[in-house]
């Protein structure tokens, strides 16, 4: 049987337990031009939040990144144990076009960091950071969730960049986990502050040059009146927002202006053509330990509900995965 | 006597008439290095009204952009006659060093132009528009203010690159002017329209590839939703703030992540050194009749006040100036 995790309600707000159902199918059989996948390991990602609202039909297999081996193929381009990474689903097997697959290559890392730190989420801190905050030696940048799947690495591209990095957190577990083990310069425990703004010019009093977004909302407001002149602002992510059920607005843009800063949504589908490159530089980052990267790694299909509703509160040190089985 | 205009109480929240004091004064004799002016065209400019919140010292003439003419001269540069531009003040006479003063070539065009569509508002529109928006053949440009100073000719440059530009404008007569006189393609009265984003849906029906930012909050927050992929947004300035006690936030800056849209604030300052070739530019496309340009001119050093109120409640069409005397 192949058990799968169904989006059954839309949230409203908050996502909660019954927002899915575990339910158990027949192992699909595939049909021409189609691969049948035993999926290893699978993503939890914050941007799914949204996909719920509308995107997502209700009654199926949620979509998601997942790393999986070929089990049976009637696709030329893959055959019986390849390892492929795709759009495949919160489930334990996976039909799918083989035209929606990537190659996996062990030698580049652990197969789970081709839907982390080898893959979308790792791109997504590199496009961010390097091409869009482009932080130069000397500069002072902010990275939030500085602890999280994205911020954790782009943090560590700005420091090899030869800038200061401060990151935010929610905890002291996370504070220690991006000063001590990352090499983050210092870390604002968001929760603790008395004035987010106050925090974010005693940790940056030269301005923020760039400021790696992730959250939105207050954080934002209290970035703002504290950005350097021609600072940088990629947005990569606004969470804050993504389970409120209104947007209660953002204060102070008029920032922009004055500090002449640049603000720049981002998607890192405009930037899949890169993904092969940027894997191999990134590899040896890795292998020479010039970059850390950790997962956060739950075990099995019925964990999955659990663990992606804890990593929308915040509770991952770095990249939230599901793992349902080992390689080989 | 030199008359001029004091900034004697600070604005809260809407400039009046009492903020100001016309004093005569002697006329001052140039020091060393100084030269003496004859003040003959004083700018009226939106930008002034954030700096008489502190800049701008108490009990002093304020300083604006001014066409002069040499009266005295002890800088080697300058000898009497000379008309020339500069940061001087609303005054009928000024005394200042002869740095700060720059050639007004009365071949460019007329000589009011300096401080209007050959000065800084007009390199305004063109970094913002041109360096900043990129608008392209076949895209749609929002412009907001578009009867003024800045985005009158924003859009037109737009239309110059092939754009569809649409104006937002606070009147009938306003609309008219953009449409008729300047080539806008169509016009949105703000104040008479029953919800503005569906007025700019409306306008620009396959979204908004490029919006000219003149004036924040709510037009902003129309704009957001409306914006089309890889929208750009270059932040001129945001008056609908200027003479607001708070800031009521703006709501929908997710719209830039899920567009992967670009808001930039921008100075002039930092493109000064780029103005003569600008104007040799601007001075063609003026003389060929591919870009018109309407200022709005008062007459004599007691208008000032009434002139500045009015022009920050957008009672202009074109650069709002003040004319004290004749150029020869």
């Amino acid at each position: 049987m192949n058990r799968g995790v169904l989006l059954v309600r839309r949230p409203e707000g908050k996502v909660t337990e019954d927002c899915f159902e575990l339910r158990d199918r027949p192992v699909p059989d595939p049909g021409p031009g189609q691969v049948l996948t035993r999926n290893l390991v699978l993503s939890c990602d914050p941007y799914l939040r949204g996909r719920m609202d509308a995107a997502f039909p209700l009654g199926e297999v949620v979509t998601v990144r997942v790393v999986a081996r070929v089990e049976a193929s009637q696709h030329a381009r893959w055959k019986v144990g390849d390892l492929v990474w795709g759009f495949l689903g919160w489930e334990e097997w996976s039909v799918t076009a083989g035209e929606g697959l990537w190659p996996v290559d062990p030698a580049l890392g652990p197969i789970s960091n081709f839907v982390s730190v080898l893959g979308m989420p790792g791109l997504t801190a590199w496009v961010g950071m390097v091409e869009l905050g482009h932080p130069a030696p000397g500069e002072s940048v902010l990275v939030s969730s500085a602890a999280g799947a994205v911020g954790s690495l782009a943090g560590q591209l700005a420091r090899l960049a030869g800038a200061r990095v401060v990151g935010t957190v929610g905890s002291p577990d996370k504070a220690r986990h991006i000063t001590e083990t990352l090499g983050f310069h210092a870390a604002i425990e968001y929760r603790a502050a008395a004035d987010l703004a106050t925090a974010v010019r005693q940790a940056l009093p030269g301005g923020v040059d760039v400021y790696f977004e992730n959250v939105g909302g207050a954080l934002l407001e209290a970035v703002l009146p504290n950005l350097a002149d021609h600072a940088r602002i990629p947005v990569c992510g606004m969470i804050s927002g993504y389970e409120l059920l209104g947007d209660p607005g953002v204060k102070g843009l008029v920032n922009l202006l004055a500090k002449r800063a640049t603000m720049t949504g981002f998607s890192i589908y405009d930037h899949v053509y890169r993904l092969a490159p940027y894997q191999r530089t990134m590899s040896e980052l890795l292998a020479s330990g010039r970059v850390v990267y950790a997962e956060d790694i739950w075990e099995g299909i019925d964990a999955v509900p659990a663990a992606f509703i804890g990593m929308l509160a915040g509770d991952n040190i770095g990249k939230r995965l599901v793992r349902l089985a080992p390689e080989a």
